[in-house]
C-alpha cells in the first residue's frame, strides 16, 4: 500500500486489466458478456419471495443535479392534461374520450443511470480500442447504450458497506477496498461470481435524503470504490458495478493527478458497466429483513440510438 | 354481435368491467395488483434458455411520430463528446480523463411505452374515480406512472395473431376478437392466467419497418383489439396488454361516435396497464423457434414523478 | 392613503382602469394601440448619438431562475460544433465547409421578457374579456405574443429611481409611487406621453450582479411599482412598462390578500404590456452621461405562435 | 464568366475579401463595424409613415424544418395555463390571481435567424482567424451571437428580385448576380451604402406558403445569391445580408466541389452577418405601396451566451 498511485498507475493497470478483444473485435458489450444464458437462468432461480424492489431515485426537479458538468434535473412538461379537458380543448374528440400526454427533457446522466462504454476515454480511445472521433454531436457510433438493449439481466448482489461497518453511512472521502467487499459478501453469505451485478451501498444517498440536501452530492467529496477495486472487478469478472453515489469512486480520488481513475481502468479497459445514483435503501431493508443478498436483477436501458448512457429503473426481484 | 356499439355501450361496459375500489380506496396500481408475489415467483420459473429479448423500438429521430397529437420523436443531444476532447475543451481534467455526456428530450408517449392510469379519462374521472383536476400542467397527482416503479414484472405471453392466421401482418382496420386471442393462446400451448402481461402482435410495425414508412402508423387506420376484448381483459384478470401498434385498438374504432373505447373501458375502469409501440418481431421469432410463448417479463417504467406514461425497454426472459 | 387595499380594490380598479373594447372587439394589442404611427415617427426623431444599447440580461445557465414557478434558466446545446469538424464528422461536406449549429430550451419567462396579454387573468377572463379556456396546453388562442410581432417600437423613457434618490438601489419591499415616477421624469427633463414605453430602474438587478447572488430575485421580496401606479399607467396611456426586477411590482404586495395586483389591473384590464428582468444598468449609465432619458426603443418579441410571453433583447437607440 | 469556380476559388477569394484584423485583433463584430453611430442616426431619419413591419416567419411546429441537419421546428409547451386555473391548480394563489407560463425548445437556426460569425469555418479557422477549437459542446468562446447584442440596427434596403423581374418568384437554382442587385436597387431609387443591411427577396418562401409545402425548402435546390456576390458584399461594405431562403446562396452551388461557398467567403472572411428564412412578403408589399425601399431596420439577436446563431424578429420601420 506504499505504492504511489498516479496517472501512470492508471495506464499500467488499464493495460493489465483490459478485456479489449476478449470477445472478438466487434464486441460492444464488454463485461456484460460474462452474463451468459446460463447465468441468467441461475439468476432466475434466486427469488424466494416474489418481491420486486426499485433501485431508482424519482426523476424530477428535486433530483441531485445542481449544474455540475452542465447537468440539470429532469424537466417534465404536459402536452395535454385534465385542465385541457375542463377547458373544452378536447371537445372535438368523439364519445367523451379525454386524455393526458407528457414529455421529459433530461440529461441521461442526471439520475439513476447506466454509463455506456462510450462514456469515458483517455489517450484518444474508448473501450475496445475505438477512436473517440466516433463520439460526436451526432452521438456515439460505437459502444453506445442501445447496443445493450437485451440486458441488463442477471444475478444482483448487494454489498451494504455501512451496515457491515455498523454505521449509518460512510463519511465522504472513505475508500472501499476489495477486502471489505469480500468481507461484506462473506458476512452476507454470498461469494461474487462471474457475471454478477454488484450493488455497493455507501449510505451517501441515504444521508442526503435524510438531510434534505444534495449539497456536494454531484462531483463533491464522497465515499466510494478505491482504485484498488480495479483488479477485483477484473478478476471476479464482475459485469456491472453500481453505487448510491454520483460517481461510484471515492472522492477525492486516490490519484491526485488523475480524475476518476477507476472509470478509466474498469470502464474503458475492463469494460465493466457502471451504474450510478442508485437508491439502495429499500433493497437494503429487504435484504436485511430476509438475510438474502443475492437476487434476480433487471435494469434495461432505454435503447436511445447513439446514447452514452441511459436513465434506468433497476429492479431487484427477490 | 348484432349489438349496436356506441358511446353509451362504452359507459355501460365501463361500469360493468370496473375494478374501482377492488383493492381499496387508495389503490393506484389497478390490474397490476393481480401480479401477486406468487405470480412473480411462478414467472421466474419459466425461463428455459436464458435468452433476454428487448421489445423496444430504438428511440431516435427515425421513430414513428409525425406530429400527431403534438408528439415528436426523441431528440438526442450531446453535452460533451469526443470532439470536445479533441478540441482541448476537457484539458483541464487531470490525468487524461475524458468523457461524453448526453441528453434527451422526448414525449413520454413517442415510442415503446406504458400508458399510466392517468392517461385517459371521461366524464371528469380517471381510474379509481379520481378527478381529472388532479392532472394539470404540474403532472398527475394520482395514478401517475411512478406509482408503478416496483413493476412491471410477471408472466408475459405472446399472442402472435398474424402467425396464427398464417399471414405476414393484419391489414389496417382488422379487429382482433377475444375468441381469436384464446385460439391463438391455445395453439401456442398457453392459457391466459390472472396477472398475465399479454403481448399481442399484429404485424403492423413489421410492415412499417419493411416498407420503411411510418405513414399512418400514428393515429391512422390500424389492426388492433376489438372493444369486445374489454370483457376478456376483465374476466381473465389481465394485468397489462401490449401491442406493436400506436394505439392498441382497432382503427377505425368499432364505435363510430366514440374514440378509443377500449382505453375508456379497460384502462379507466378495469385499470389494465396499456403498452404500445412494442417491437415484437425479435420475440416472435424466438417463440416460434422454441415453441414457448410464455416467459418472464420485465418492463420497469422510469419513475418520473407525476408522469402519465413512460418510455420503456420491455424485456422477455425466455 | 388610509384606503385599505385588498382583492376587492383590485377588482374595482380593474373595472375603473379598463381598456376592454376601447379599440374594438377584436383587439389583441391593448395599450400598444397608443403607439400610433405618428408616435413611432416621433420616436425615430429622438436619437442624438447613434448609440445602441441592449437592455437584456445574458441568456444562460447563470441566469436568475432557481425553480420558482417551475422556471429554469436557458439550456443551450450544440447540434454541431468545431469538435465535430476535428473528429471528421463533417468530412462528407465538400470543399472544406464546416459549421456549428445549436439549440436552446427555455421558459419564455426565464429572462428579459415580455408578458403577453394572455399571461395573467382572474375571474375566468383575460384582457378583452376573453375566456381563459382559450389558454390550454396548445397555447393561447387569443392575446398571444405573436399578435404583437409588428412591435414593440416607440419612445422609451428611463426612470432611474435609485439615481433620483441618490442611492445605489432600492431596498426590497420599497414601493414606487406615481408621484415619484413623475418627479423622476421631471428631473430628467421628460414628461410621460401617450404610447410611451416606460423603463423603471430599481437597482435590484444591479445589486444581484454586484453580490453575485440571485437569492430572492425570483418571487422574493423586491422593490417595485405600487398598486397606485395602476391609475397612472391608465391615465398616462403608457403602452408598456418594464423593470429590472422579476415581477415589476413591489413585493410583498400592498394587498395582503392578493398576489401581484398591478398585473391583475394594468395587464389584464388596462392592457399594458409588462417587461421584466430588464438589465438597465448600461442604459442608465448612458442616460446619465448625456442627460437624455428619452430614446427610440425597439424590443420585438419572437412571434412564437400561441405563446404567452417572449424572451427579448430590448434595444435603446439614443 | 468562363472562370472555373471551385474550392480553390473559394480560398483565393476568401483571402482577397477578408476583413480579418481590419478592426483590431479583438474584433468579434465583423462587418457590423460598418454601422457607425452616424449610420444609425441616418437610418433613424428614414421612416416616413411610422409603419413597423415584421420580417419573421411564425415560430411553430408548422415551420420549414424537416430534420435536415438535425434541425426541428420549435416545440412550444405550457408550464401553466387556463386549464390549470379551471382545475383549481392555482387556487393557492391569493386574491384570484391566475396565470399562464410557457417554454420553447428550438434549434437556433430553425426559423428566421442570424448566423453568428462562429457558424461556419474551414481549414480550422473561423472569422478573425480564430481556431474552431473554441466552438465545442459548451458553445462558442469567440464570435458568438451575444457579442452582437447591441445590434443589429441600421439602414435596411429591400431588393425585391422577382418584382424587378416581373415574376412571382425565382425558380430553384437561379443565381442572383451583383449586377442584378445593383439594377434592382437603382430601379428602387436606392444605392447600397457602407453599413447597409441588405434584404434580398427571391420569392421562394412566398411560393412555399402559397403551395402549403416546405418540401425542398431546407437544404434543397433554391434561388439565391451567386458566389460572385462575395466581391460585391466586400466592396459595398455590406453589414448584413438576408434572404427569404434557407441558406441564402443559390443551390445547387456554383462550385460543384464546395458547399455554400459564399458562407465560406463572406461570413468567415468578410465577416458579413447572414440572415436567413426571412419573411419578406409584408415588407415587399409595403415598399411597393409607397415606393420606398430603404428603412430603419432593427433585428436584435437574443444574447444567448456562446450561441452560434439566434432566432429573431426583424423589424422594418418605414
Amino acid at each position: 500500500m506504499s505504492e504511489r498511485l498516479d496517472a501512470e498507475t492508471v495506464r499500467v493497470w488499464g493495460e493489465r486489466y483490459s478485456n479489449w478483444g476478449r470477445w472478438g473485435p466487434d464486441d460492444e458489450l464488454g463485461a456484460l458478456n460474462f452474463i451468459t444464458p446460463g447465468r441468467v437462468l441461475a439468476a432466475c432461480a434466486l427469488p424466494r419471495t416474489g418481491q420486486v424492489i426499485s433501485c431508482a431515485l424519482p426523476f424530477d426537479r428535486r433530483g441531485p443535479q445542481s449544474g455540475f458538468a452542465g447537468r440539470h434535473n429532469p424537466i417534465h412538461t404536459m402536452l395535454a392534461d385534465g385542465g385541457d379537458a375542463l377547458a373544452g380543448a378536447q371537445d372535438g374528440i368523439p364519445g367523451g374520450f379525454r386524455y393526458a400526454d407528457d414529455a421529459v427533457s433530461m440529461p441521461l446522466q442526471c439520475g439513476t443511470q447506466w454509463d455506456s462504454l462510450a462514456h469515458v476515454f483517455y489517450d484518444g480511445l474508448m473501450y475496445g480500442g475505438r477512436d473517440i472521433k466516433l463520439v460526436t454531436s451526432s452521438g456515439a457510433r460505437a459502444n453506445s447504450i442501445d447496443k445493450m438493449k437485451n440486458g441488463v439481466v442477471g444475478r444482483g448482489v448487494l454489498l451494504d458497506v455501512p451496515d457491515h461497518r455498523r454505521v449509518e453511512w460512510l463519511e465522504n472521502g472513505t475508500p472501499i477496498l476489495p477486502d471489505e467487499l469480500d468481507a461484506c459478501a462473506e458476512a452476507c453469505g454470498v461469494a461474487i461470481e462471474s457475471g454478477d451485478i454488484v450493488l455497493v451501498r455507501t449510505g451517501m444517498l441515504t444521508r442526503c435524503l435524510r438531510e434534505k440536501s444534495w449539497a456536494g452530492y454531484c462531483g463533491g467529496h464522497a465515499p466510494g470504490l478505491s482504485i484498488h477495486c480495479a483488479r477485483w472487478l477484473y478478476e471476479r469478472e464482475v459485469a456491472a458495478v453500481c453505487t448510491d453515489t454520483w460517481g461510484l469512486e471515492v472522492l477525492p480520488n486516490e490519484t491526485p493527478d488523475c480524475f476518476q481513475p477507476l472509470h478509466m481502468i474498469s470502464l474503458r479497459n475492463t469494460g465493466v458497466l457502471f451504474g450510478e445514483i442508485f437508491q439502495l435503501d429499500d433493497l437494503a431493508a429487504a435484504c436485511r429483513a430476509d438475510g438474502n443478498y443475492a437476487f434476480l436483477f433487471a435494469a434495461p436501458p432505454l435503447p436511445i440510438t447513439g446514447a452514452v448512457g441511459s436513465p434506468i429503473n433497476p429492479l431487484a426481484i427477490k
